[in-house]
């Protein structure tokens, strides 16, 4: 097809696939003529996850492209595809000197070794200890009791995700999925951790509410 | 105390508090002289709180400083705090017309209403329909089996969340738990989901491993 029509199909304006083709995003069409190339459903599809990893998964336009170099590079795996986006994605947390940095890394080594989760990707290892040394530094109280309660959920959760991953007919499906499962589930599993926690909150403190307004149904009869 | 104390004390340079000073994320110290303020405990706090919303929690100042807002706002309650902040951090997800949206908005009305997860926070919903619609769209299958297992774990989650939250002994101490908990809990989450993954793709599939580098302590020997 014809970009014009990758556009309409898509729902992407031309001037956005333009500037991913430039950025090596998406890949270059099938030159047919000096000024005009001919995209495939493959072009479609990329051109969809793009989209969805940029509004949905928040990712910005760097993060795509590394995400997507490594989805391309054969001979990567799973961990290290999702742990380049990871990276591109992550804030530039600065080392400090609160002292706490000591007891956030033994802590997060002694959750880590009691599951076995040996070999780690140093930059998630990295991003947990930074989080459990914020929770000490702010005076927050029984982290390695949330942390732990994290750990266990997460021996629950990662085995299926994985197996949920694994049924695809290809290497690049199995990638795919493991990009699209990380970022978009993950939005989706923080978005249904805030309705429950809403749901919890009402039910431990019946007194937080939110103030109500009255329904516009009622105003507008 | 001084700013230059604030800044030695909280490792964040005197730029970087007057610059927050101005944007109205730190409340102004008490007026000493006409060029002197003091500065006391609770700004250092504050401060610690701003710094680790930023780097570890990797929000915007901006949605630092709705939160902040929010926080400081007597009469406010735990789901609009944290909803004000959410909403400043989300993607902007552009409507779609890809068919999948009812489908999707009904998929996730199944899994709240199984669970009377009611009055939700619309942000949220919202964030969920799109990432379910993102799965059905890039031809992800067994989208609800994933989401009722995100929600099953949700429903472990949350109220010992919740617990943890509730046990300050001030309305404050309750408004930044939630507030730390959210973010910076969301941040230990995903790290460890990640180091999860890690642990149960090695485990299904023996043949995914990192690419296995010569340690370095035998090339140093």
């Amino acid at each position: 097809m014809r970009i014009a029509e990758l556009s309409r199909t898509s729902g992407v304006p031309v001037p956005s696939i333009k500037y991913y083709l430039r950025a090596g995003l998406l890949p270059p069409g099938e030159r047919t003529a000096p000024n005009q190339a001919d995209y495939t459903e493959k072009h479609l599809h990329r051109l969809k996850l793009i989209r969805a990893l940029i509004e949905v998964g928040g990712l910005s336009i760097a993060a795509v492209g590394e995400l997507l170099a490594s989805l391309d590079a054969h001979g990567t795996n799973l961990n290290e595809a999702v742990g380049a986006a990871m990276q591109a994605t992550l804030p530039t947390t600065t080392s400090s000197d609160s002292g706490f940095l000591e007891e956030a890394t033994r802590l997060v080594h002694r959750v880590l070794d009691k599951r076995g989760w040996q070999d780690h990707d140093p930059v998630q290892v990295e991003t947990l200890i930074s989080a459990v040394e914020t929770f000490q530094r702010l005076g927050q109280p029984d982290v390695e009791t949330i942390i732990e309660l994290y750990a266990d959920l997460v021996e629950r959760l990662a085995p299926k995700e994985i197996e949920w991953i694994t049924t695809r007919d290809s290497t690049d499906g199995v990638v795919e999925a493991a990009i699209v499962g990380t970022f978009i589930g993950g939005r989706a599993f923080s978005a249904l951790r805030s309705l429950g926690h809403e749901a919890a909150a009402k039910k431990r403190l019946p007194q937080v509410r939110l103030e109500s307004t009255p329904p516009a149904t009622e105003e507008s009869v």
